[in-house]
């Protein structure tokens, strides 16, 4: 797994294993440095309604095409940093799997769509639920700053995965991305049919069902198996 | 004026005094550069029906807050440049003022909201208006390569100004500032109050009524009084 760190003021790629980070030849305990959002994209890319079940919860019918939209990179937040609420009256989690894109691409097809990923890692698609179904739009319903949790590390290799999201430690949202209505490969081939992709650049593949509120002092976890557990408490 | 130019490989920004762009002691002659958008976005932020003619001509209500969307970087295009037609039935021309952010802010009041104003450009939003009106969100029908033309320079100090939009040589649209629904100061309240915009982010303020389609082969020019004409052929 691969993440971004600060250490001593330096900022680096580097390698996870265990316990350690390695950065060429430097080893450093992951204790000590401070874990940075994974990748640097120019883009985040969401999917609405992707899960059967979410889309049914939320009395929505099934898209026939994915439905995009975009999260600001201003809205980034890393690991184990707070997610702030504003001053709005719901505020929502969404546990989702990002994809992470390996170089420039456009137009890319299905059956080339796994060479332009560099890898998967977790993502929370913070939502004020409340300005979402006042607005026409949901762009300001998405885009706070700090309501784009993504990390900890990339994980190259994932297939069929449980994505979990827990809220102080009790689930409150199971999927598995088996569920997904446009799969991984899909989802590149229709937003790269639209917009080049750069490397870094973030895709959400949308939520499970069981999204819900959060509140100031609670502490929310995004746990996909195989890769790790994305952690934010809420202030 | 200043603006983003390419000479002979070199990117530099520069100021436009009649027919030559100055950068430091260098005087170049404004038809040997190549014009490049004039600021670096890291974002894009549209803003959705704020004049009251153009709500009116699509059958909308008046908002009472601003709706706000997001372009993607990707979709920049400079002056002189190619809007490219996807395969899709209807693109449509929007000119509209952009504003240029000159440092990162955040919560900014209206009356402190001059102070982060860099200046003003031309912008056009092109819009597959047949997407926009299938998706439940706006973002594939903005989003496409080269949907997002702004240039060609930023004048500074703007104030109330005609904004047109002409289709091969013909006015189609024309609109004056004075009759946006929310202004520019309380956009950037709004906007800074939800998320940080940083330096060189862009504004679209909003398109008057008389948009419309074009096809290929079309030259659009969205011309604003005191700061310049931003020049598209469509491909």
């Amino acid at each position: 797994m691969i993440g971004r760190f600060r250490y001593q003021g330096r900022i680096f790629q580097g390698e996870v294993r265990g316990d350690v980070v390695v950065d060429g030849d430097v080893e450093t305990g992951i204790q000590e440095v401070e874990v940075l959002v994974p990748c640097e994209p120019t883009k985040i890319v969401g999917v609405g309604l992707n899960y059967y079940d979410h889309a049914e919860e939320l009395g929505m019918k099934i898209p026939d095409e994915p439905i995009i939209f975009l999260k600001p990179t201003s809205a980034l937040q890393s690991h184990e940093k707070p997610i702030v609420h504003p001053k709005v009256n719901r505020v929502d989690y969404e546990g989702e799997l990002a994809v992470v894109i390996s170089e420039r691409c456009k137009n890319v097809s299905e059956k080339y769509a796994e060479d332009y990923i560099l890898g998967y890692t977790c993502a929370n698609d913070v939502t004020a639920r409340d300005l979402q179904q006042k607005d026409i739009q949901w762009t300001r319903s998405k885009s706070f700053d700090t309501f784009a949790p993504v990390g900890p590390f990339i994980q190259e290799d994932v297939k069929e995965v449980d994505v979990l999201c827990k809220l102080n430690g009790k689930i409150v949202q199971k999927g598995n991305t088996k569920n997904m209505i446009f799969g991984v490969h899909e989802l590149i081939k229709f937003i790269s049919g639209v917009m080049t992709l750069e490397k870094g650049d973030v895709i959400l593949t949308g939520t499970p069902a069981g999204v819900g509120k959060m509140n100031r002092g609670d502490v929310v976890e995004v746990e996909i198996e195989h890769i790790g557990t994305l952690r934010n408490p809420v202030i």
